[in-house]
């Protein structure tokens, strides 16, 4: 530890850290440092370094500082050279802030300390050097309340149990006794009574004066910012954004700019595109005569960026030419803080701009038209998933129409969303755990509140801009938020809010429009998006890149219009199960479900008997189940072979993988009294046959039971239905015009014996239609292959490779058995397991590479040993998330295949894997 | 086809075929040539091979016979010359027999037709030619009364439903309508009256006279004999004893001898050495003036062997020569039988005799001191499994004197075995179904029955010899058989059978001692079996040659000693869950479970405070739940302490795999009302709290739950107590001075990460203890490693040796999940599964080589390419299976674990696979 170097100096055009050191630096440092280096205005000051951070847990407090002294010295007298101010003594003196920055930025996660250095002494030589006494008091009472309140952890309880800050109390107090509305409206001298009761406060709840050394206060600044590091709220939002791997936070000290000085400061925040829609335009908000904190703490609303061209024109020339100099620089869209101190602009910080889905994707397009960036950047630009936010349903314009705008707000975060009024973040976190969608409505959110935010579906807040606490969290993960509702007035005690007229309770529904602010009573229907514009542009591009084929699963013509809509090449899943539910099919089934055994057992004995008079007898005996179940077959045929036909004519020539019945027969039967009740009426049976059937049914351990192409060996005819079916299907459609290419695909083969069994069944099946309907065998192009989500089968997969056309990985299923998880029960400990950093990512989320992915690239390396054109897909859950693609890409399968609405998005994941190769090479 | 070869010739000093072409010729064909060929005395004849029986199921019987009939014809005539006999004429009429004879013995499964060739014409030549005509007709009667049951089938049924043959009841008229008691007390003029009856018996039932054409009567034997390899009997047959992948059964058409023809004729059965015990002396049986089948059927008892030298002093010196020389040729013992006409000695056949596992210890390990074979072939000769019989139990033999023998059989089968009475084999199935032991009870057995005495524990009849239809069943399979307890009436109408005064009724319980032939009415105690004798001698050469290591599995110290008498070097599997159960301890450990959730939950909270004060008040709410669950760990410590020190001092040195917790916390819960109000009345809780938390820990799938070291890693403090008891007990142990070895065992890990933890935390575990104890580290040389059981583990065994000195594959688990059976369940399909021929054999009983064993040896050979001295075993159910144990000594595992009785075999099993590497060299 000792001789690591752990303080950058940054500022006076230049800087000893740069933006490739953000895991050291933190993002703000490392940008501080690469700002100041190119020539950007930025307040000197040093970087206390993450490393140190990390010192402070691993050794002590005592023991780091002890390091750490030295170098804060010998950059502290630096700063004191650069600046020509002393840190704590007048004429001339230096303040400072003291900031958290971690390599991952967390937006008001952690703590932040301003006007370090003032004292009664730096007091005085501030009002005369500003001549503004005024300003240098409120300087003054607003470090003592963000040092009481961050450093020294200052807080009271009122008689409801509510937590407040007593040393804004205090001024409270102040305010309340003058008459004062707005903190603006006291006076210099009122204000020196604010200062007063600050420190009067701050010594009631401490024991001690108000620190005067300004060191004293620099160090306890400093271990205060190590120390919010680990406070339970950024332990939360870490795990919230899956931000694991750091290390810890840096320190920022740099030296104060004040926008709140005068007429002629300001200070605020801005994008250098916009991060809602991605339009190439400055988009951003200040407040005249403010400091930094209160345009992020959304509690004025400020005014929009063009103003500023108005109120100081060369400043905003300025902050122009900077924007430029920044994209160029950084290539990509930034968030900027900057102050103005008397005119003179200064940069707080730059960062890679949060933005939604929708501006990631148009901001990509336009710089890649722009000569940014080139087309492997584009694409990897945009987070695959933050397409989900384009894909999923809009409100119905035309429904849209129909209701009244109770009330309107800023469009802070795009989309759609429809919930129950709640009004605390643990309501929204109870009422969504129980399934119900929320809408979380507060006067302003904090950092408090994010658990809640994430819970609901929708925030809206009264007070608050573009960049408050709301706008940016929500825009970060893609939640549709309407911000600074100013006609709405919560009420928290009653449960309510009032817009206008309008009184909303908790519990009543409401709609929210994130890209137009617009908030409505009820729920409103929603209509799905299209791939047109930027997302069209980025599709092209990422169909040029990419290699590996995107299929969809689906069940249903119209799920699978929309997935080709999106793009699908094809299904690579339809699960033929779903079907046996609709209608009047399932009694069907369940007659079938009933009998199965029993003619099970009678074809056994029909089979051991030599004789085919005593065969005919047993036959005749158990007419009646025998019919039973030839009957429901043959209701069951017509019906399948409409639904694969509807889907044929959907696809329009593209491939379709049909899984054969998959599930064990007890998931069709009703296990409560009451089903089984009804049950028993409609097939006018007694319910203790339906109450025996599903106890010879039950299941240990259903998920490694009698299922799949167990099912399809033990009943042969309802495989052989099902087949008769898909290939009566095929020729009708093809007749009708239509090209077909079935691929039947045989479930939870473990031994390649199961599949050759199976897949000989099949063919006499399918050989007996093509006679029955004198087609010929090339007409229809079928392939039967086989799931891949047995463990043994992945690793006996060139055996099974023998008997197959084609694999298709059941990663859900190979992620059950392979890691021996139930996908039902797991929730049990697995979420622990990721917080021990056992697993990184939930396994049924997120592929297992390491595991799972190894099966799978065994399955297809041995596959493809025995059978070299074998086609390979897959067609888990993992099908559709990207980091997963980029696996099935690296490992060589043809194909991945997931849910409609994820189609795009494996697209560009599947592309993003052959950028990162270009860019890797 | 055309052009195949069917038919081989043998007899006059040569022979087309020899005893390797046992798969074409059959067991008893490739015997008859053998013998022929080696000049041993054997009526000539010729097999036809089981090719030409599979193409009679392939082709049809017309195409096949169109091809057969030149060769047949052919040796026929070749046969006619060799004999200077003519067949279906006189004066010397060829007669011969028409046998089944498959690859692997099939004792009475198939059928048989003798003195084929007789008509009215050839009746009277050989009436002429014997001077006999009593014998000729008797011959004749015979040939029709088989011929009409084998080749025609004619069978009829009685009032009461049972079937009987019409062409006996025939006989049976004609003999009471004489007052003839015996068949042999029916003179010449009333056996040509019997023959008539025949006759006509059979035209009434065929609808034909009976044929005359001698080849018309012999190609319907043929056809019969094909036929019967099909009929259900033979098919249960196969399936019972697992004979698989056999294309049919040859017929063996052989000139006929007579043993009947007078008092200078006999035929009998024999074994070259003691098929009970294995002891080296002549051992069988025979018949004066009898036909061969008559001593097979059991149902005149015969005399032994020995009084053949009274008799046939010549004849008796002949067959001692024969016996000599089928030891000395065959290098085996061989079960033969004979026929003596008119004082010449044939040889009719010669097999491999099946013996009990007794006998084949002794018979290898005399026939070693013999010389006749090598210690590898000594090791070969005894099927592992066989051991089994020598193992389990006897009855305790101080019982057994206190007891009255109510009926004295012939020790047919050794063994010992207590059940039920019941007399239908139908009945030993379904009570054996429901769980309850039977003794099958019969007259005497046919190949009808076999199902109810693969059901039963012990076979008792009251008729036939030592190699009667049941005594030869039961020895093959090991099962205790008194056989030919004459002082027994059976009475299947009233259900129940005398033995003196004594009435035994269906459902009584009675015991066979199989050993001695002693049948005692109720119940007996055993005691255990002892490695002496041949069987220590066996053992020992064993361990001379093996290289694999064998351990037990075992939970108390009780089982430790039985198993360390059976050589076992160490425990390689002890479960400390069946500990948990014991006494008190449950209440415990419910009482642990009962909170656990809430605990984790409070610890999880104090966990994420930052404060201590904050996390000291939460402890102090929760105050009561901590205080029970460390209140349970700390009752529990010292019982598993003991525990432990109970199974270290009875292995005296010898490692010790113990493994931590494995089931999920709901096994150790009651599920039903009863038991739930009971543990609720027992820990003073409501039974709501019960049920509630059976409800929480519910699980889907159980088996892929939360449990092994998922538990461990969620509820350290289980897995600490565990450790420290381990630790505290070994050091005990040593201190007392006995050494220790123990090899600490975390269970179903999945992923290195879940190891390191685990071990990490058992470490700090190990060296407090050591620490407290001041122990130095090397005093106690402990292991820490896991169980591979999840296929993640096995294929990622890289990562896992890295925290791990052994692994033991638990292939029961790796089973399930790598196959996706659950063992619970996979009854529904495997049955069938196996009989479809998907697995060869029931993956949980014999280790799946091709898909589990790819696992383990997959798990091996990355575990090792990580830490070359990893030491490798498993713990599997499959450790005592011998075909499984060879697997894993050719996958180079260190060692395998079974369950005490089974560790012999284990023994034997890993040498066999070093002497068949020797053989195979």
């Amino acid at each position: 530890m000792a001789g690591t170097k752990f303080v950058y100096f940054f500022g006076g055009g230049s800087a000893e850290g740069n933006t490739s050191m953000k895991p050291l630096l933190g993002g703000k440092g490392a940008n501080l440092a690469e700002m100041a280096s190119i020539g950007i205005p930025v307040p000197p000051g040093f970087t206390i370094s993450t490393e140190a951070c990390k010192a402070y847990y691993d050794l002590s407090e005592e023991k780091l500082f002890e390091l750490l002294r030295p170098e804060v010295e010998t950059n502290l007298t630096r700063l004191e050279e650069l600046t020509g101010k002393t840190f704590g003594k007048g004429p001339n003196p230096l303040l400072v802030s003291v900031r958290s920055g971690a390599a991952v930025s967390m937006p008001g996660m952690m703590d932040t300390v301003l006007n370090l250095g003032l004292n009664d002494e730096t007091l005085e030589a501030l009002a005369g050097l500003t001549g503004n006494r005024r300003f240098a008091l409120d300087a003054y009472r607003r470090f003592i309340q963000m040092f009481g309140d961050v450093v020294m952890g200052i807080r009271a309880e009122d008689e409801s149990g509510h937590e407040y800050n007593p040393l804004h109390r205090a001024m409270d107090e102040v305010k309340e006794k003058y008459g004062r509305g707005l903190d603006t409206d006291l006076t210099a001298e009122e204000m020196a009574e604010v200062v007063e009761a600050c420190k009067a406060t701050y010594k009631e709840y401490t024991g001690h004066d108000f620190p005067q050394d300004p060191k004293d206060q620099l160090w306890r600044g400093i271990a205060a910012v190590f120390g919010s590091w680990n406070n339970p709220r950024a332990v939360r939002y870490r795990e919230i954004n899956e931000i694991r791997n750091l290390i810890g936070t840096a320190v920022n000290v740099q030296t104060m700019v004040f926008g709140n000085m005068g007429a002629d400061c300001g200070t605020g925040v801005a994008f250098t595109r916009h991060p809602g829609t991605g339009e190439n335009r400055f988009f951003g908000e200040f407040l005249m005569n403010a400091q930094g904190e209160d345009v992020v703490a959304g509690i004025r609303t400020p005014e929009p960026i063009e103003r500023l061209n108005d109120l100081l024109p060369e400043a905003y020339e300025e902050l122009l030419g900077i924007r430029k100099r920044l994209e160029e620089h950084y290539r990509d869209m930034q968030d900027i803080e900057f102050t103005i101190e008397q005119k003179k602009l200064f940069m707080l910080q730059t960062r890679t701009g949060k933005r939604t889905g929708q501006a990631a994707v148009r901001i990509a397009v336009d710089m890649l038209a722009e000569g940014l960036i080139t087309e492997p950047e584009a694409l990897l630009r945009v987070p695959p998933n933050d397409l989900d936010q384009l894909l999923h349903p809009r409100f119905d314009p035309e429904a849209e129409k129909t209701v009244d705008v109770i009330a309107q707000g800023l469009p802070a975060s795009p989309g759609a969303a429809s919930g129950q009024v709640v009004f605390t973040a643990e309501e929204a976190e109870e009422w969504n755990a129980r399934g119900e969608p929320v809408i979380l409505c507060r006067i302003e959110t904090s950092p408090e509140d994010v658990g809640g935010m994430h819970a609901a579906e929708g925030i809206l807040t009264a007070r608050g801009g573009m960049t408050s606490h709301a706008a940016v969290v929500a825009r970060g993960w893609g939640k549709c938020c309407v911000a600074g509702a100013g006609g709405i007035a919560m009420d928290y005690g009653k449960g309510e809010f009032r817009a206008g007229d309008v009184v909303v309770k908790k519990g009543d529904w409401i709609s929210l429009n994130g890209s137009t602010g617009a908030v409505y009573l009820g729920k409103l229907p929603t209509v799905d998006a299209k791939l047109t514009g930027p997302f069209g542009k980025l599709m092209e591009l990422a169909d040029k890149y990419r290699r590996l084929g995107v299929r969809t699963n689906s069940d249903t013509p119209q799920d699978t219009e929309v997935a080709v809509g999106f793009g699908a090449e094809g299904i690579g899943l339809t699960r033929t199960e779903h079907m046996f539910f609709e209608g009047d099919r399932i009694v069907s089934f369940r007659r079938l479900i009933l009998v199965a055994e029993k003619v099970k057992e009678v074809k056994n004995r029909i089979a051991a008997v030599e004789d085919e008079k005593e065969a005919a007898a047993i036959r005749e005996q158990n007419q009646d189940v025998l019919t039973q179940y030839n009957q429901a077959l043959s209701e069951l045929l017509p019906l399948q072979r409409q639904d694969f036909e509807g889907i044929f004519r959907a696809l329009d020539g593209r491939p379709c993988t049909i899984r054969l019945l998959d599930p064990p027969l007890h998931e069709f039967l009703p296990h409560d009294e009451a089903g089984q009740q009804e049950m028993a009426e409609t097939m006018e049976v007694p319910v203790e046959t339906i109450r025996a059937t599903v106890e010879a049914l039950h299941e240990f351990n259903p998920m490694l039971g009698h299922r799949g192409c167990r099912l399809g060996l033990t009943y042969p005819e309802v495989s052989d239905m099902q087949v008769r079916a898909i290939i009566e299907a095929a020729v009708n459609v093809k007749r009708s015009g239509v090209d077909v290419e079935p691929e039947i695909m045989i479930p939870l083969v473990g031994k390649a014996e199961e599949l050759k069994i199976s897949r000989e069944r099949a063919e006499q099946v399918i050989q007996k239609v093509f006679e029955e309907q004198s087609v010929d065998k090339d007409e229809i192009p079928y392939k039967i292959g086989t799931m891949i989500e047995i463990p043994r089968a992945a690793i006996t997969a060139d055996r099974i490779a023998e008997y197959a056309e084609f694999f298709s990985f059941g990663t859900n299923d190979l992620t059950q058995m392979g890691c021996g998880f139930s996908r039902d029960d797991a929730g049990k400990f697995l979420g622990e397991y990721v917080k021990m950093g056992i697993y990184e990512k939930d396994p049924f989320q997120v592929l297992d590479q390491e595991g799972v992915g190894k099966l799978v690239q065994m399955g297809v390396e041995l596959g493809r040993k025995t059978c070299p054109n074998l086609k390979v897909g897959i067609c888990g859950e993992h099908g559709g998330e990207p980091e997963s693609v980029k696996f099935c890409h690296r490992i060589g399968l043809d194909y991945v295949s997931c849910s409609p609405y994820r189609v795009p998005i494996a697209r560009l994941a599947a592309a993003q894997a052959v950028a990162e190769e270009k860019l890797g090479e």
